[in-house]
């Protein structure tokens, strides 16, 4: 048992913290204030291997562990959360298509992924499927040599101004079965986009719902085989769940530190803020369950990487423990800063519009509540 | 003991109900995104007395207690929180105005006041002063037959849009005793207002800094006898909390029956979410944490038209209370509704942050514990 | 609207302040810690119409309101949680029996029950039918002029040491509808009692487990009709959930108070714990959670006297609100007692063992939440 | 960074897990109700080296590591929370002994102490100095070659019981720095002990109040020099919340164990529990924040092995929050049982009776916030 950081992991931390506040902090709050979707500096962060960190290494990825990207994109999310959260994703999807792909696709994708020339979107999520991910409905028919996508999707993160999508549809019965993964490039024609959402946070972000009518792409771009997408999905979501998760606990870092630094400044009746008692126990009480929150995500990143059998339920524990805590931080700093906090001049109401959304992504909190208990309950079961 | 509304106050709440689907509900989401201040809608309201509630009858007001204008303005924030807090504001102000001026300054204003045409601010933040108003420095010198005011005050609602201020200045001394309140045209000579700030929420009320400079005015604008202006401040603060706790029921009674609505008709794993009995606790504890608000803010509004010897602590029990129960009612709410919590395309997360600031208004929900702990602590006092 | 008491109310209050003052507190910790039942006290509190509040006049009772007796509880329960509790439980026997049993049967039970020379219990928990009571066994077949009682009942307060049992028997078939309430003399033939069982606390009441085999009680002894038990239940458990929050509303002020007393008098770092603010704010809180758990018992009780459509979900809401407050409460005065919180000589942590059981009784707060959510989920129904 | 136990921590962890199945687990409802102090299992727990964990080897001890110890208190704790915590005194003092005496002093008393024929007390607690440690008032006067003792000291864990006490008094001036400590045999004339306090829980330890008068002990009998004592007592602190924190964690885990079992074998409504998603929500968030305390003992005492600059800051964090979580886990469990839950048949209870202690002892949690807030505040500090 050892809770210190490997020369290797402080050496990227580093790294994500300088690019963190050097290339996403100072402009974090413009692309928010706008909704501007950063493409060159995703580009650049591609440069720095932050686009492929778990990706494999003999497909130009850093080939690094799932505990090492939280340890990553940490540092990164304390620069701008919703720009490090589009790279989570783009890092799932690229994963995926060069784990699951045949070989010369994979090959034929990988090199722009990587490098941040080409962004991917993730499309699992349906109107009429937001938590119930098995029910999918959108459909991928076998006509020859082709895969014909029909249906659509809703959420779609990057959506519209992303290169390629990897995308779950059922090509082979009922249940979660007959779901199957795809490579379906961005702009095949046949894919139609919603308006942009508007959002409370995640500005940076576009969102759109996705149409697929009569899209057709090789067979080839299938990912594994047919039937496996459902298992795909879920590995994807287990990892979904850490990165999400250490996108808060990198958030929340920053908002504590920012409230702290407020509260050692403001005065109030003659004295600093930080002179409050009442305000010292809350900064503590944040401090320490962004502490536990910290360990959790580290805790399931390591049972991923390990393969344990109850990885998914670890995960599910980080991913509802610390976006719980991530968002109360944030509302607690936010609290600190009195009137100041509500207004834009100050990141923290960012930080707060910004992290609430993870208690609702990658499975809501409830969902997660409902994977925890099934495995507790399951025989011969343990998670300490 | 009665926990009925009288004949009266269900005809103003019906009343209020009625002009909240109609003006309010249809245009909120608009105001919000285009930070527009209706003011055509205010002037309607003031019509149907919802600018007058508390002012007295012989200036043109309603002249009805803080318990009735309680259960009018939660009303009236179903429909929109943001614009109906601007009423409460307003309303402080005009009573203040009819309260306290020399009778004929009073009928000077009163009548543009009552009906909308002209619309008030309330000027007593500053920059260095958010809870400690005590400490304030803007200045009012005596100069002959004016008062002579300099300063600053921030976080000002209206400010900029309209066309009376009632501010707190140091004329006479230091500490609250040194202060007085006075009635300022909103254009006087040497005002200078700031940027509109970008908030949070509260989009449809500009929020602006005021400058004074060498601001003259008639001394007959002064409220009350100089040195009065803190107790008229705290006195208003009283009022001005019920008014911002109800606002929180209101719009927090609004997000629960949005989540209850959603709940019927969102399906997953083949059920509707009414299915599941953990939304339906969490529904539950909504519900009753709401239901227990409201009889705070309405407990808190008669000790307050009592002049209970204590009406300031349950003032201040009242505000803590219903905004940190407002907020987290419309927090859940917006996790019930999922991903389509978070767009803009519901009005849930409107609600969630305009709701957000009522924790930090009016004094911040810190400093309700201190005056609630104060109270407590002295001699021969029962909080009950 | 009007949150005073009335005179009358404010009389009765302060008599039963007197009672708990002289009568209850110097006792209770002996009664607790040697399990005491103190029966002569209670029949000094039946002298004073403590056992009767609510039992109609007519039968010797004082008449008077569930509001009136939720002001008087709470009174009595600062004095001592448990005898209290039992009192409301006798209240509630004797309520039932004066208003539903035939008038001479009545008359025969009454006179004693009121004095309190005569106490009574209510049997309605069974072993496999915990909160599910429409599932019960108790089985009362009809034998000529006789009910033949046959079965068990567990957790019953008082058992072994009462005259008077208010039984809850299958008589008529399934369901709710079969279920019939019966008067049973608690030294009937067949009737056997189980050890006294060992509990956290409730110490000065005795609980034990009912065995009826072959018991006979005149068919008179039948409470209304038969299938009318269910609903007599359901009346009782409505008054019930009031009568146990009250108590944890009053149990939860003593220890405030006590707390509150323990600050001003305890020195730490040189000074008293009244100086550290981050324990004002705790006080505060508690402060705060009981004023509204107190308004909440109060309009349910008179949601319940007006025979509101939604009494039963008013009432639930209060149980669920008041017993939670009372509970953190006590746990949280405790807390501020330190170490002499955890030692018997100071009464808090008595306090903290006796309200632990409110959470559960008489329908857990789990049950309290779906009989909320079913009322605010059905049709046209308002909770507000 | 690696979260998996070692060989040597899973084998250490497995005996005390069978000693806690096979001696504290059957026994410890009866030392609870008789308040049985179990002298003769404690010697068997020496035998097996639970006596001596982090005690040096060259003493006899296991010289284990602070996590290492954690892993097996956790474990103990599972079968009986209060022996358990006496183990974690006895232990406490033993290192203190055997790591500051004079090494033919240490010699004198390790043996017995290692072996648990002889048991120690630990005195630092006075009654007007509980948070306080500085300013205590036992005195110490250097007369020759002994120390005479006066004073007294409260809420000791097995006074009246022990054999060797390790007290802390004040012999060298005023302040932190006037504080020393010494050996005292228990039986030493002069040595008075207090009626054994009646508590809520911890009752297999006898605490007690201890009087010194005019007691006279060799000056070989100071441990380390004069004036060191507080640095003693304050390292003996940073371990004594570790080991506290880790009796709630597996006291917590039992009762969830407890829990979940219950919640398979009990119907309701024809239902096992196990089968109502509220409940199994509940029971995930409570495994959850047991993770995540379980977690935050492990960080901290790997932060104490290594000598970490803030390692009493992880310490007070990791005793902050597993006692809480402790203790909520506790509650809720019981609250799982029902009724069953507030009677002693089930262990549950006790669970809850035990635990509450640790929210207040080795420093109350709210003198960890203060001291996780001053940290904080230093400058160039951080707590990640």
């Amino acid at each position: 048992m050892d809770f210190e950081l490997s020369e290797d992991q402080l050496a990227f931390a580093e790294a994500a913290k300088q690019f963190a506040e050097q290339m996403l902090a100072p402009n974090a709050a413009q692309w928010d204030e706008e909704a501007i979707f950063p493409k060159e500096i995703l580009r650049q962060a591609g440069e720095l291997g932050f686009l492929s960190i778990y990706t494999p290494e003999d497909h130009g990825g850093m080939g690094l562990s799932r505990l090492d990207a939280a340890i990553i994109f940490e540092q990164l999310a304390m620069g701008c959360t919703a720009t490090t959260a589009f790279m989570t994703i783009h890092n799932m999807a690229t994963w995926m298509i060069t784990s699951f792909a045949k070989t010369e696709v994979a090959a034929q994708f990988s090199e722009q992924l990587v490098s941040g020339e080409q962004l991917a979107s993730y499309c699992l999520t349906e109107p009429n499927a937001g938590s119930d991910a098995a029910s999918l409905t959108t459909s991928a028919q076998r006509q020859g040599d082709e895969f014909v996508l029909n249906g659509s999707k809703v959420f779609i993160s990057g959506a519209g101004d992303t290169d390629v999508l990897v995308v779950m549809a059922r090509s082979c019965g009922e249940g979660a079965n007959g779901i199957s993964a795809f490579i379906v490039p961005a702009n095949s024609e046949g894919i139609s986009y919603g308006k942009k959402e508007a959002k409370m946070g995640w500005n940076c972000q576009p969102t759109r719902m996705i149409s697929f009518e009569n899209v057709r792409i090789p067979a080839d771009y299938l990912l594994g085989e047919e039937g496996e997408g459902f298992k795909f999905a879920m590995l994807g979501l287990d990892g979904g769940r850490i990165n999400i998760a250490t996108c808060s606990v990198g958030t929340a870092q920053q908002a504590l530190n920012e409230a702290k630094q407020y509260m050692t400044e403001r005065k109030q009746f003659g004295r600093t803020l930080a002179h409050f008692q009442a305000l010292q126990f809350k900064l503590a009480d944040m401090a320490t369950d962004l502490v536990a929150a910290r360990q959790m995500v580290r805790l399931a990143a390591a049972k991923l990487d390990a393969g344990h059998s109850e990885k998914t339920a670890y995960c599910a524990m980080a991913k509802r423990f610390a976006t719980d805590v991530g968002f109360q931080v944030c509302d607690q700093a936010l609290q600190i800063h009195g009137g100041y906090g509500y207004i834009k001049e100050y990141p923290v109401e960012r930080h707060f519009r910004d992290v609430r959304v993870h208690q609702i992504l990658e499975g809501t909190n409830e969902i997660m509540r409902l994977i925890i208990a099934r495995r507790m309950l399951a025989e011969g079961v343990e998670l300490v």
